[in-house]
């Protein structure tokens, strides 16, 4: 009899967005006629730039005729993309070799995929609250996974001296789904910490693009982060890929544990396990990368930025409490009252027909809070906005 | 210390297409001016139907604009899709329901990503010559393989009656490297053996495109695969997909091992691990799968199948004997006068600069074969073909 994998056994279901669709299906049969606004939602809601479209339709051009058809592609990326990429890092400081980089799917298929390389023996350290999937991932995997809490002691950027002992490190920033992102001298301490117990941090750079200042969008711009990390980044929030799908990860040809290279057993997986990435989103994520995209998206960003401020604005009169908001896409609140993050939410859906995301759905440290998406419609961003200041004053 | 996935210690060197890329690259270099015939690749050459193009560019369309843009995607693939794959297999006398059919990136992909269902204590069966990639991703799970030889005895297509215990059986029908094509009682006989000992088959259906006549083209003709078997299909040899990607995978809503139903353990996988696959590729492969776009690609086909006619006339006035190639995009050669399969390849390529691919690079009882490729544009093929012909009378 085969064995399926038993660790699935362990998996509770996954129930937040489950639970959101049907409280809103619900609402929805009730109250036919009530428009509702949306506040709930990872997702874009822009289109992809001029630049990217433009490289998309030249690439299934391509695909049209004998003499520019482009069949298998080389498995950890095309040269052009790779370079790309290696590009945009450095206009932004960090030195990278296109080896160093290889195309992937997605963030979220590569933080999945990426676990293969690590022995299910050595824990993950994950911060909390956290997205659900680095969670489950390592359940499938049969791997321990120890929390550290994050909190408005700690302004939501928990550091390593109070981290338990774990070598496979979870770090996101900016932070899904608090907002909050670390300063470099912060992302300096984990990777000294790394470094001096020979772990090594996966960090989670999807909301990069919307860091300003001289907050780091990598973790490659601190010293050794080459021998203790992996940075995983994605074009769903960078330029709204999120139904087209692409992104990249890097994988420093330093690191090594236990005599094994990182950088070669990644190029030897998606060899075997792989047979590329479509030669069509690559030339449109490519064109993203460019000076010339990366413009044209940056518009897109200022667009959620500007949702963003419309709701932190509303909890600035309210007296509310907020983190993140101003280097992220998401505002995380604090229920008012000490309420708890459903009944919030059934409040804020029933009073007022604005639908977020309680903060207990990523994990129990994010009880009593609640978190606002910047990505919806401008227009429906101001009317919820409103709405919830109403709500908050009563 | 983190512990690396210590299996990948026990991957070979994968030599195979290096080895032939190292020989190519000396021979041109000592011979700049001669011109080479390429039978060795498995990629495709002839670029994708109209219905495809007209698709992808309609749904590239849809992401330049906000009132048409699609955003995240179901993880397990768009109803549009599910149902194109279900009707697909409606038209060949297969019925499945859209829950049945996952999206994927690829066959490949999916024969890698897939193994996280399973237990790693469960051995493996696997036909040898075959496909590299079927055994390193177990040997980077840490699974027992057992073999099973393919070879003149039983036209490259063994039954369950010789096979070593294992409850994971791989099998490929049209074969790569064979070519060898399962007739349907033969499928029957490993569908009951499976259910049986509570094995699971992984059918890859990569070629199935290729099959005539009354041979199947999915597992899912016989009697009570729905309780023992997964088929892995692809884009890439039925529609010129090589580079574009695209593929989908069949697991019944029955398949249950254990107390654990199969389907659901990858739905709850890729709602973990993916994001879904992309709109846009998903848009193209559905137009494929209508019957207006099958009867395009239909065309592509036909002339690689032109191609394999081309080989076998050649191997037939030469008195060599062959398997594969009518059902099948590769020729299965003895090598003449009992020649090992890397000095055929020498003498292949240094007296008539025709390119193949060396059996024993499959595996052990590869040794003493050579596959030849229909992909390549038909007068290469048959300039190599000629030449073929006049080294095999020599």
């Amino acid at each position: 009899m085969l064995r399926p994998n038993g660790n699935y056994r362990n998996l509770k279901e996954s129930y937040l967005f489950f639970r959101i669709g049907k409280k809103v299906a619900a609402y929805r049969e009730a109250h036919p006629d009530q428009r509702l606004y949306r506040l709930g939602i990872g997702d874009v809601s822009r289109p992809l730039c001029r630049a990217a479209i433009d490289a998309l339709h030249e690439a299934v051009n391509d695909q049209a005729e004998a003499k520019t058809f482009q069949g298998y592609t080389p498995e950890c990326g095309m040269p052009f993309f790779r370079e790309a990429v290696a590009a945009y890092y450095g206009r932004r400081g960090v030195s990278l070799k296109p080896e160093d980089v290889f195309v992937s799917s997605g963030a979220s298929d590569e933080l999945g995929d990426i676990l293969d390389l690590f022995d299910p023996s050595s824990a993950a350290l994950i911060t909390q609250p956290t997205y659900p999937a680095y969670v489950d991932a390592n359940i499938m995997a049969g791997r321990e996974i120890r929390y550290l809490t994050a909190g408005p002691d700690n302004g939501f950027l928990p550091m390593p001296d109070k981290a338990p002992e774990a070598d496979l490190i979870y770090l996101c920033s900016p932070n899904n789904p608090t907002g909050a992102v670390y300063r470099l001298d912060q992302l300096q301490a984990w990777v000294d910490y790394a470094n001096a117990r020979g772990a090594v941090i996966l960090f989670d750079a999807a909301y990069e693009a919307f860091v300003e200042g001289d907050l780091p969008h990598s973790i490659f711009e601190t010293k050794g982060a080459e021998t203790c990390a992996i940075e995983i980044c994605s074009l769903s929030k960078t330029a709204g890929f999120t139904g087209t799908r692409l992104g990249y990860t890097v994988i420093p040809k330093a690191l090594e544990r236990d005599g094994l290279n990182l950088n070669a057993m990644w190029e030897r997986n998606r060899t075997t396990k792989t047979n590329g990435i479509s030669y069509i989103l690559q030339k449109g994520g490519a064109a993203v990368l460019t000076p010339e995209g990366m413009e044209q998206t940056r518009e897109s960003i200022r667009i959620y930025k500007q949702n963003a401020r419309v709701l932190m604005e509303a909890l600035d009169t309210a007296g509310i409490r907020y983190w993140g908001g101003k280097n992220a896409p998401y505002v995380w609140m604090a229920c008012p009252g000490g309420m708890k993050s459903w009944d919030f939410f059934d409040r804020m859906l029933n009073e007022i027909q604005v639908i977020g995301t309680p903060g207990e759905g990523f994990g129990e440290s994010g009880e009593g809070f609640f978190r606002l998406s910047s990505f919806g419609d401008p227009e429906e961003t101001r009317i919820a906005a409103e709405r919830m200041g109403e709500l908050l004053r009563r």
